[in-house]
């Protein structure tokens, strides 16, 4: 009954697993989840109240542009030139959370037929995404140049998907070598990258990494309020390349005609009124601690030969098992055991490995991350 | 360089017209634009306030489930079941405004060449997400259900669109006998009807009209909070039939994962603390008001041999002028008098009529109205 381009999309990863996120007895490493406790909710009740007073307050109930306010493109614009991505605000195009911003690309730039070229593993709904838009979807190793010039020479893809910092799931990050060899290697080939950045300021140690679209005209950068804001509210920004901009307006029009104005203009009010950098501070610190207590308990529980990320920001850490260990199957028995993480074949465009899996560790204390992984231990032995 | 599929809608008619209603000098009938100063501001206001206040205020700023808040859905429900249709909350999605809704509806029925039937002229936005989606457009005559048995048995088409209730641009209303007419031929021919409906409790005489969604299970039932609560929201409803519900709800993660979280919650806070239905009343009195206006301003500024409809309700004047008029040509001769409508060409998928244009009549107060329609007069003198 659904069309063929749909039901190719066979089943729906992740909402299956934020079906499992909410047996409150169950301490979850599934989700992409931020830490609601960190929330800054007295700030946000207050933007919305800024938002809805004052002479101002009908138009932010009313229909608004397409493009997005003008106030919250601005401020989404200075927060990128200060981290090294000089950007206008006529470059953004605000949008319903950087999800939206990647079922525009593939409106604007993806035929039927169309290849995509995505790092593996990667982001589990940009690869429904791209597929419901009836693309065909190459895994590519970035970290090998080579390999990558020679799938953009033999597929010739539209674009090519990246989360080159703190991906998800893996959690790793492109050095800034490898970040300018690939952008000019995409403009060689006419290929477009997508730079889906929505972790880039959770970062734990090391140095900032500039963007990728500082470095080339044909990346499209995606950045999110969803990680350091809060993701209810739905809002994204897309940088675009002139030559695509009047393209993903028209998307987007279609698409929702325009983002939730109310939330817009508080977004902006917050901005004005909050000071962002040191909000992300207090979560870089909190997730700090989240993380290496993460990583501390992995050598306590698992088995001889696992493998595991080190992420240096982010919400993932990326494990492999040893001895042709299924992850799905482990699934179950850890959900006996209260406990839940998500398997890592969804992630994979092709060839899964079906001993991998992902795990979250933001929206827990360390208490519970270190209940949760004694949890995932017994998992393991059990299972 | 964009995707020949969005290449294809050439222009983006609803943005360029938008782009027309901020000119403070002008008074524009163009915009499809329910009244700012009859917001119900200081209960949308609390309504937030209550949100992001209590024991849930965090969770509302938090990712959520993709088929929307359960107090909305359950809230939307129990209206529609109010309304002639019986429905259950688990039968709604919640949707980014109804405009969304429309791209569900495409990503989850059509493949390329896809054939949609539509009203002619109709919503131009949904010529253009039909377009986006590689749809062949038919148009077609629901009055005339001869002339519909066979476009459906010689095209075939996947659905049928409809704005049954006081539609966009025409302001015009199916019979309840039509109504069940087209049902039961789509449930013959196995069409799916599309029945958007954001305009139906905006009836300004007569009797209220069952939605077509009562009569068979084959038609999907669009409602929204646009027109009678605040479109800045962006919160729309899909009442799908059971078949579909799976996939339309893959449409919608792949879209946005879900619609914004505190803007549902604060829609269902207001509707559980407001009389939504003793607003409407409100705004239904006002609105006849303005419609009156306009229609006795008509006679005087028209010249012989126009016509124009005459609608139970909603937000829209069709007129249609005599003697090979170009409304095109006479737009800029309005906004050179202050004064803007929305020429009527775009709203027809095939052979439009450019002598039609279409007048909105909520956004303005009687007096307004009268000052506006005095300028429209002069511009058709001298156009």
């Amino acid at each position: 009954m659904p069309s063929q381009r749909l039901a190719a999309v066979v089943s729906s990863p992740v909402r299956d697993l934020l079906a499992l996120i909410d047996r409150p007895d169950v301490i979850s490493f599934a989700g992409g989840l931020p830490a609601p406790e960190l929330f800054d909710l007295a700030n946000w009740r207050t933007a919305f109240d800024t938002a809805l007073s004052g002479p101002h307050a009908r138009r932010h109930l009313q229909y608004a542009p397409t493009e997005g306010d003008p106030r919250l493109r601005a401020a989404a614009a200075a927060r990128m030139t200060a981290r090294g991505l000089p950007t206008a605000a006529d470059q953004l195009l605000i949008t319903t959370g950087s999800q939206q911003a990647l079922t525009l690309v593939a409106a604007a730039l993806l035929d039927p037929g169309a290849v995509v070229a995505v790092d593996q593993p990667t982001y589990l709904a940009a690869l429904q995404c791209f597929g419901m838009a009836g693309a065909r979807i190459v895994p590519v190793t970035p970290d090998d140049p080579d390999t990558l010039a020679r799938v953009f020479t033999r597929e010739r893809p539209t674009l090519l998907y990246l989360v080159p910092t703190f991906a998800n799931p893996t959690g790793r990050t492109l050095d800034a070598h490898r970040r300018a060899a690939i952008v000019a290697l995409a403009q060689r080939h006419g290929v477009w990258i997508v730079e889906d950045d929505p972790y880039g300021e959770l970062r734990y140690r090391g140095e900032h990494l500039t963007p990728m679209a500082a470095a080339g005209d044909r990346v499209i950068h995606l950045g999110s309020l969803s990680k350091i804001g809060a993701p209810g509210l739905r809002l994204g920004w897309l940088r675009a390349p002139a030559p695509l901009r009047a393209a993903l307006i028209v998307a987007k029009q279609a698409a929702d005609l325009h983002t939730s104005t109310i939330d817009q203009a508080a977004a902006a009010a917050y901005l004005d009124a909050t000071d962002l950098d040191a909000h992300i501070d207090r979560l870089r610190d909190a997730y700090r601690e989240r993380r290496d207590t993460m990583l501390a308990a992995l050598p306590e529980i698992m088995p001889d030969g696992a493998t595991w990320t080190d992420p240096d920001g982010g919400m993932f850490v990326w494990v492999r098992l040893p001895g042709g260990a299924d992850t799905a199957q482990l699934l179950p028995v850890a959900l006996e055991h209260d406990v839940a993480f998500v398997p890592g074949a969804p992630f994979y465009a092709a060839d899964p490995d079906p001993a991998t899996l992902r795990l979250s560790f933001t929206a827990a204390t360390p208490a519970v991350i270190r209940e949760g992984m004694r949890r995932l231990g017994k998992a393991l032995t059990a299972g």
